[in-house]
């Protein structure tokens, strides 16, 4: 398994992406996962890859050089030849398996071409794609549900593009430590609007702001956890319920 | 889906199950999915079922006055009966499938016999099952995901019970904010370590209690984020990434 996010903001795109592959836990591996499809000042395109590392090794390999990538003049349009390629990949890898079951890969595709507002997409196994659009301003694939409360509570598409980073590498700290298919190096790329070039940096495992993170992170929660009002129909002094809290309900 | 949650701690037990039952989005129901085996003083049978609704509720049909339930000893002894049940349930139902994939159910019971300490076991839906010890207190069936980092970083043998409770209501808040197969009506129930009765009770819809649990925690999320610091990496006043970072990272 593997965890990509990306978020968009007014004030920009994010992507992370772990790096851990695995087949079953006594195969893991380090690889990879977020790439640069194009870093040229007026064409930005980041790919993240979930799922089956040789149809996402093969998508790549399709899509160096892809002569519609220099000429796509938006990023959907950059997403429809992605997902072509894409859609191409698992599909052999279906006809291979013969019926059987087999799990391809999805992606997310984040950047700009020319002027536009950074955007992202995330693409299906069969090559079909969706926008993040406001209302919903991050898309997630691979092992999304542990980090995902903690952006249903706080990311905003006003969110400032700093606090999105660090509440992304909250999402990721949630799934790592509840999950081993998602594991440190983290590949994290920022594209501000409006700027010309992304920042691409790897967060370690020895990465001191994220292990600070982290740290604090689980201490503010135990903390806030603390504050909370206990049940009413528990007794508070002797942690128990209350006497004959059935019959009390009953009453009610 | 359902979600259904056991916590063990030095002071008791708690079971938690939602009541969301969905073949689809389109066809969504409730059904209590926590039962009262046995809710005599020496014999504390609750069941907590999760996946196809028509195994669990033939498997609490065989159940029903099962002679071996009211002669079991100990927990362990009434979860080898519960898990035959299980078993055949699952069989007549993958048998019926021919082969095709379905899904059968996974349970958990917990309670006590005698003068057992309250223990907690969850079932497979082949019938074997595990015990909740000490190191991780805590098991859960069904939509398991989003509620477990609240409980990886709160939760320990040593939590008063009555903070159990209120951080498994958390964890169902989480659950279903971000979920719409986990949902309200909770049932709940709580057996103190040497308590005669257990304490049973609902969670409605419009619980006062819960709903201003979950009110102040997404407020405390949200806080507790902001106060969390911005990566170092990123401009602080113009929140984005510093001027040439990558270079800059390049030559630490």
């Amino acid at each position: 398994m593997t965890y990509c996010l990306g978020v968009v903001v007014d004030e920009g795109l994010l992507m992370v992406a772990d790096t851990r592959t695995n087949a079953g836990v006594d195969n893991i591996s380090c690889y990879r996962k977020l790439h640069i499809l194009s870093d040229a000042p007026d064409r930005q395109l980041h790919l993240a890859c979930s799922g089956s590392l040789s149809v996402s090794q093969s998508v790549l390999g399709h899509l160096a050089g892809h002569p519609g990538l220099a000429d796509a003049s938006s990023l959907f349009d950059a997403a429809e030849i992605v997902g072509k390629v894409l859609h191409d990949g698992n599909r052999a890898l279906r006809d291979a398996h013969a019926g059987e079951k087999c799990t391809g890969a999805s992606l997310l595709l984040g950047g700009r071409i020319g002027d536009e507002a950074p955007r992202l997409f995330q693409l299906y196994p069969e090559g079909n794609f969706i926008e993040c659009k406001p209302d919903l301003p991050y898309l997630q694939i691979g092992e999304t549900k542990y980090g995902r409360p903690i952006l249903d509570r706080v990311i905003t598409r006003r969110t400032p593009l700093a606090a999105a980073v660090k509440v992304a590498f909250l999402s990721f700290d949630s799934a790592m430590r509840s999950n081993l298919s998602v594991a440190r190096p983290l590949d994290l790329m920022v594209l501000p609007s409006g700027a010309a070039e992304a920042t691409i940096l790897r967060i370690e495992q020895d990465d001191v702001y994220f292990n600070e993170l982290s740290r604090r992170w689980s201490a503010a929660l135990v903390q806030a956890a603390a504050t909370m009002p206990d049940p009413w129909f528990m007794d508070e002094g002797r942690s128990c319920p209350l006497p004959n809290p059935v019959s009390a309900l009953r009453a009610l």
